[in-house]
């Protein structure tokens, strides 16, 4: 996966080679500051609005002041797309830190915060969509607020790792048993036609996709019931699914090596996806329903 | 605080205004990494086995493989000193990320960790060594693993930047009312002439100065009871006092606005003052207890 050549940097375009972090950059040395991974269909935003208020939202839940209007964050966003002439499907990875100050634990005075975002191309996982990809459950040892999109990530590389090595997709992560999310997506379980997943309080990322599939399953009928389901629930689940901007709306048909209900990708799953397509407008070449 | 100019980046030195990190530095992007801050006195290292052993430990706890030996970080810590000219009080800061990879939670393969390290002055905080500093009370609500010392210190910053702004030093840490330790040092309570702290589990740092603690109360006979002691039980405490690598032993005299005991420096962190003091060799001409 490619990054493009075009950085932006505060307001300025530079190339990757030559971007040049402040010495004593917060976001290195605390992992203090926020991001999103925006996703990018065809050289178009999808979900922008949902991405750039989360990051506003972030930004206020850990006192970091974007150095600019909503606005000009998506002309900046947008700008960023037409100077490295993305027309493909791809994702921005857009990071605010607080800045760089020398090292202190408490918030340093006066200082700006330090924007940089770029495209990576990202082709969509067609095979996996179609034909379900297997998990780990593990236990969920992340802060209490991961609802802020934080750089503090590193339970979730570990989690992530731990799947990786088991040759899975995702950990499906729990706090005593109870699932609250997946290291990088949200978690749903689907039983006697109602999606379950776990509410949208602080210790889970509020997704932008997962605003989606709430609406897609209202717009359906499809009970969309906001309680944690618990790990031993998953051996009588219909179908399980995980979402994310750059996993979509993806089956889990495998869990600690056990089959997920028949193994394959769900009804309601697949009219989700179905529904996913639709709203993001994907065209038939590259739908994962296409033949 | 003024940074050294010449800054260890693997094994070179280079001048802290060129310093380049990657472009896609999984430090600045997940927090992947550990760290240490070390003491120094007169130009010396104070504790620096406990912090090169703790370093290998976080990095083995987090899966990263430092690229040189023990004896080689030894050796690049003493030229870092040197290539600095440094004869007075400091401290190093070290850093050791996963390295820079396309960014992807799960491990890369075949990259190199990168180490980054630099000096600052530091001088020692006699007045509140003397004299006391104020504390406030705040719910922990970092991740499960804080005995690795990680860059995931957003939490830290938010605890550190809430006791800053009560115009206090430090926030004392509790789960549920149980204290676990200060946002960046360990916290101890004292009652009928015993010293009590949180067990050293994953929940809180074990930290090299705690080490030294346990140390000094076993030579004067003091009991050290690994027990964690409530928020509540602070009202009842003859003395209440923190340790961390910068602020070495020093009293709580205020938490929450109320004053702890009589508000003075008791007399079992006085000795533990002295203890340390004899320890780390500090002349008179520095000590707190010089008139």
């Amino acid at each position: 996966m490619s990054v493009y050549e075009y950085v932006l940097t505060q307001t300025n375009f530079v190339h990757k080679d030559d971007l040049k972090y402040p010495f004593e950059e917060r976001g290195l040395q605390f992992g203090d500051g926020i991001y999103e991974v925006i996703r990018v269909y065809k050289g178009e935003y999808y979900l922008i609005d949902e991405h750039v208020e989360r990051l506003f939202r972030s930004a206020e839940a850990v006192k970091i002041t974007i150095p600019f209007t909503k606005k000009e964050v998506y002309s900046h966003l947008d700008e960023l797309l037409k100077k490295n002439n993305i027309t493909t499907d791809a994702k921005v990875y857009l990071q605010i830190t607080r800045g760089s100050a020398p090292r202190d634990h408490a918030f340093p005075q006066n200082i700006e915060a330090n924007l940089y975002a770029y495209v990576q191309d990202l082709p969509r996982k067609l095979e996996m969509m179609r034909g379900g990809v297997s998990a780990i459950t593990q236990a969920d040892v992340r802060w209490d607020w991961c609802y802020i999109k934080s750089l503090n990530l590193l339970p979730n590389v570990i989690a992530k790792q731990e799947a990786s090595e088991a040759g899975c997709f995702e950990a499906i992560l729990h706090k005593d048993g109870e699932v609250t999310e997946c290291s990088s997506s949200n978690a749903y379980l689907v039983r006697d036609g109602k999606v379950y997943t776990h509410p949208a309080k602080k210790n889970i990322l509020h997704g932008c996709v997962r605003l989606r599939v709430k609406k897609f399953c209202q717009e359906e009928s499809i009970p969309f019931i906001e309680e944690a389901f618990r790990v031993e629930d998953i051996q009588y689940a219909d179908e399980l699914f995980l979402s994310s901007s750059t996993a979509e709306v993806m089956p889990i048909t495998v869990v600690d090596g056990k089959t997920v209900s028949n193994g394959k990708a769900g009804v309601i799953t697949q009219k989700l996806q179905e529904k996913y397509e639709e709203d993001a407008k994907i065209s038939e070449a590259t739908s994962i329903f296409a033949k």
